[in-house]
Order: structure tokens, then sequence, then C-alpha cells
């Protein structure tokens, strides 16, 4: 029986993670929720799963939520790293959204917790300490995602050393046909319309831009150890094929399946098993086609912007999610215009001063220092 | 180091593995080879590679190649069966062509070979003995074939158990888009030329009226132990996709790679170890896109009457290939039409009377028997 913290519990994939708990109640048990600020959802989740102790970001709302229930309610950065690193927990689900979710991250590898990942910002931004960590520790690190998800099941039973190359699957989001001209029309409105996938706002507008794309081909980097010469991105629209793996004899691995975050969820919870899901069953008469084109790095310049500073390094990779972060929210504020997106992180780029092997403080600073810096840079436009 | 016997070594698998061993000498070590006729070829491969031993199945070559080499030289299904089981051999690629292959399988199989197995009719006529055989003689049995062995990669690091289905692709051949009328109008030159795969006539013949592909279900249900009712077959006109694995909690692995025997020889040779060749690499961008649709099995008749003998079983398989044998040869000499071979197949499956449970002897004496029955069938006709 594996006993779970899920941190972001009220999430997307917080709430599919519980649905797998629900349906394996023999195989799991819930010690620990955290939410950012969705009380009365984590409150139903209390009474159904009945974990040890639980968290709110927001301090008002465990407070007032501390009044109504027996168990300990933490709150803020401190209160997520105490869930993540309970005692009788030994699995650590974090599905925290944005950069402070390598805090909670780090707080579960150093109390010896398998970790199952959700949360991008983990490696994008501090992903040699977090793997450091990890090797440290003697822990699991498992994705929560489909496309590492794929790239482990692809790996499973392999020699990783085998491998030459690592080939991501995008869909290329609703503007993969888009010329030029039609990239400078687009408003928030087309962004939001994801083709493939349904998500939460921030990541349609990332799986939009690229960005995503550009953030996975650093989380593979990390999760498996491989340069970035090795790591390929390839545009296919119907989202089937999730990811491949092509090793030195030219025979390459795919894992395909209906776009649907809960066999990578599952299979993150229940590797090396694999347990029945409801998920529709894959026809690939019924899909037809699977088409496959090289994204345009000259249309998506987000994704060459994230692999070149993965492939640079240091606080880099962390300056393109902090600028990201804060001109999507801007866009999605219907401020900035979509093109906007990239210009602004190129400027951030360019400006930043690039630390070689920070610290996670360091990390942390730069993360907030460029969010700041880029607020200022765009209300200056 | 391996120390093989291949068995049909002049032809297009023996000179492909053949290959594999020149390239790592310090894998492979050559024991044993066999050769039906090809004396001149055999010749060279005996000075290159230097067996301990040879055979040939034709007498009269075999002692006038005895005349001219020091190693001993066997001949007929005797020497065959020597080769297979020879001391100082651990593996037996079996690359025989025709049901005679199932004996020196038997043979390898009973002296604790392991077995590369390229010969289909081995587990398509005598599935069930061999598969008990080599439970029995705890050998391995690995599949020289590109769908077989895309199926074995898949099932790499996972438990068989949790197989909902096993998917095999089906190029389709070059009447996958005919209509029946079209069908009748076949003529040998059209059914001659395989769109993806170079092979030799009989199997680019099997390939056309998808024969191939209902033996290809049969052998995966000996091979994987899997139910009827498990192996889909899928239409996919670009041989890319070799076949797939779908999984309990839905996730389907695939393996995929351009069509080239290479990449299943030297992984049956070198498993678990994946070793470097000089294919071409898979480039899904170029090739843009990977069509699927469900075969027609009105028009492909041969497919329904392999998986209707493999689901009855007893001796019915071996009926099947045999009618086929015999079919397929007289339209490659232009005697019969294309649509006789289905025809003349459903009529020997209606006229046998199926033997249960049968010994490989009896098995044997049906392909006989029914090769003779075909030959006299057509004959009247």
């Amino acid at each position: 029986m594996k006993r779970l913290s899920i941190l972001g519990s009220t999430g997307s994939i917080g709430t599919q993670t519980l649905e797998v708990v629900k349906k394996y109640p023999s195989k799991f048990k819930i010690v620990g929720l955290t939410a950012n600020s969705n009380l009365s959802l984590l409150k139903k989740q209390i009474t159904q799963f009945k974990p040890k102790a639980v968290a709110l970001m927001d301090k008002k709302s465990a407070e007032e939520l501390q009044k109504v229930v027996k168990i300990k309610v933490y709150s803020g950065l401190e209160g997520l790293k105490r869930i993540a690193s309970l005692r009788e927990t030994d699995t650590v689900v974090n599905s925290v959204v944005g950069s402070i979710g390598v805090v909670p991250t780090m707080a579960a590898i150093s109390a010896r917790k398998n970790v199952a990942l959700a949360n991008k910002e983990t490696l994008v931004t501090a992903g040699d300490i977090v793997m450091k960590a990890v090797k440290k520790n003697k822990v699991i690190l498992m994705p929560i995602d489909s496309e590492h998800s794929a790239i482990f099941q692809c790996l499973n039973g392999e020699d990783i050393r085998k491998v030459r190359r690592i080939i991501i699957t995008a869909s290329g989001g609703p503007f993969k046909n888009h010329t030029k001209k039609q990239m400078e029309k687009v408003t928030l409105k087309n962004a939001l319309k994801h083709p493939t996938w349904s998500m939460g706002a921030k990541i349609t507008i990332d799986s939009a831009t690229l960005m995503n794309k550009g953030f996975e081909v650093i989380e593979a980097h990390h999760l498996y150890d491989m340069p970035y010469e090795k790591i390929d991105v390839v545009v296919h629209p119907q989202s089937i094929i999730h990811s491949l793996v092509e090793f030195e004899d030219r025979s390459v691995m795919a894992q395909l399946g209906n776009p649907n975050m809960k066999i990578p969820i599952q299979y993150a919870l229940t590797y090396p098993e694999r347990l029945s899901t409801d998920i529709k069953i894959l026809n690939l008469s019924d899909i037809g086609a699977l088409t496959f084109f090289k994204p345009n790095l000259e249309l998506f310049p987000c994704l060459k912007y994230a692999i070149t500073a993965g492939k640079i390094g240091g606080t880099l990779p962390a300056v393109v999610n902090a600028a990201n972060e804060i001109a999507v929210s801007y866009f999605l504020q219907n401020k900035i215009k979509y093109l906007d997106i990239p210009r602004t992180i190129n400027k951030m780029m360019k400006e930043h001063k690039i630390i070689k092997n920070p610290t996670l403080k360091q990390i942390l600073e730069v993360d907030k220092r460029v969010k700041e810096e880029t607020e200022v840079y765009i209300n200056n436009q």
C-alpha cells in the first residue's frame, strides 16, 4: 500500500489522482492534502479520504478550516513542506502550479519520499539540484506528464545508455499551421482553444506558444540525464503518440493512447504494475492517420528560447520560466498581445546575468526578481 | 559469446544474420550452417566463417561439397537436425523455408538450444507442441520477424498478464485498396510488387493475400500464449509501426522503424542488449503520415481462413498452410488465378477431418497428404 501526500489536491491533477485512489482503495492511503484556496473542495476531500493533516496556502483559509476539523491544518509554504515530509507518507504527488513547487519537491526528497511530479517548474528551474538530491537520497522521481511518462514507459526494461534519441511529440497547439502574418493577429480566445488536451489556462497558452514543449525538453534532459543534442521535438497534431525513444539499433519504441492524464497519473503511482482504467480504448482505424512535421522555430520562438536556456543552464531556465509566467498572465488578462509573450521573454533573457551552478535560494531569488522586472518591463511598454 | 548454427544460411534471413555476425565478431561464433542447394555461396560462407559442420538438403551436392572441404558435411533432413543439435551450439537460427522447418526447430529445442525463429511454419503448424517443448526444456524462443519482434520489444519489462490486446500491423500488400472486381483481375506481376518490404516470392504473395498476417496471428497466439480474441490486425500501409501491445491501463506500446529485417534479426541474437546498426534513422516528419484501417475480411479471405484455423486448432492450421503453399506455387507458375488461392484453401479446409491434439508425426503426415491432395484438386479443375 502506498501512503500518499497530494500537494495541490483540489486542482486538475490532484482531483484525478484522488479518483485513482478512490478506485483502488486497497492500494493507497491518503496521508496529507494541500490546496491553494479551494476550501470547500478540500473539506469534502478531508471527509472522504481522511488525511492525517492538510495545508492551505492562504493563512486565513487555514485558520478557518482548523476551526471545523480535528486534524492538523498547516498554512503557507511551510505548510506545503510539512505535508511533503509527513513521517507516515512514502510518496508525494506534487501537482502544485508555479515555481513555488520546487520547494516542497526538495522537502519531500530530503525527507526520503518518492515523488510523482506534475509540477513543471521543479525540473525546469532547478533540475540539476533536484536530480542530485534524488540520487543522494535514493528516491524515485516519477513524471506525471503524458510525454515523460511515455518516455519512461519506452525505457522500461531497456538500457538507457543505448538510447540514441528521445523524440518528444507536440500537439502543435491551435496555431501549428499559422503563417507569420496570422500569428500577429492571434487573440486570447484563439489561444485558449487547445485542439486535443483540456487543461488549465496557463498551460494551454504554453501549449499554444510551444513554451510547454521547450520546458519538457529541459525536463527530459534532467529526468533521463540526456544531452540536449539527443532530444528532438516533432509536431504530432493528434496527440496519440505521447513520445518516442530511439535506440542504438535504430529500433524506436513509442507509447500511445487517447489523450487522458489518467494514464500517466496512475502509472506514476502504480509502476511497475499496470492497473485497469476506464479510458477509451485506442482505435487506430477510427483515428485513420497520425501525422508529423517539424516545429517551426521562427514561428514558435518560445520553444527555441527554452531549449537555448536549457543548454546554457545556470539561472537562465528560471529566467525564461519567470518571464513567461508573467507574460502569459498579462496575456490572459488581455493586457498584452500574443507576440508580446516571446518578445518579453527574449528581453528578460538578454538582460539577465547568468549565475552558474546556482543554489536553490539563488534560483528562487532570480525567479522573484525576474517576475518583478518583467512586470515593470511590460507596464512601461 | 553466442555459438550459432544457422539453418538456411544462404537465404535472405541467413545472409543477413551472417552480416550481423561479421559486424560483431566478438559476440558470435558460427558453429554450423545449412543450405538447401546453393553450393557456391555455402562454400564461401565456410571459408569466411569456419563452421565445425554444415549440411545441404540435396544429397548429391552434399557429397560434392564433402570432397572439397575438411569439415563434416551432412545431408537431408537428418543433416538439418544434426546441425540444429551440434554440441558446441547454444543458439539455432532457423530460417529454413517451408513446413519442413518444424523438424530442426524441435531437434534444437530437444537438444536444449535457444532458437531464433524465422521459419513461420514451425508455430503455424505445430505451435502447441513446440511451445510445450520450449517450456519443458527451458529454452528461449526468439522471433525473427518484424511483427513478433515488435511485440517482444513492447513486452520488455512488462507483465504479460496485463496485456489487453496485441495489435499486429499489416502493410496490406499491393491490393489493400482494391475492390472485389479489381481482385478478380489481379495478375502475378501485380501480386509480386510489394509496396514496402522486399522479400522472397512465396512470402510476397502471402503478404498480398494477407495469409501471412493470418499466420502471424497464429504465431502470436503461441509465442505469447494469447487467446485469439486478444489479437487484432490493423492495416498500416507505411510499415513503420511493426506492431503494438495494449495494456490493462489502456496504455499502448509500439515498436517503430524503417522496414528492415536487420533490426529483428540482430535483436533476436543480442537481446537484451541493443547494438548499433547502420539502418536508416526513422524520421517521422519526412514520412509525414502513418495511416491505419481495418482489414476487409471479405476481400482478404485468407486472413479469415488462417485465424479460423488457428481458433479451431488441431491439424487445421497445417491444412491451411499446406494448401496455401501448393496454391501459391501454382499461382507463381501462372497455372492458377489469384482468387483460386483462397478458393483452393477453403476447399481443402472443408474436406479435412481434423485431428485434435495431433502428434508432430501426424502433423507432418497431414502436411504431406494435403499438399498431394491440393495438387490433385488444382489439376482436376
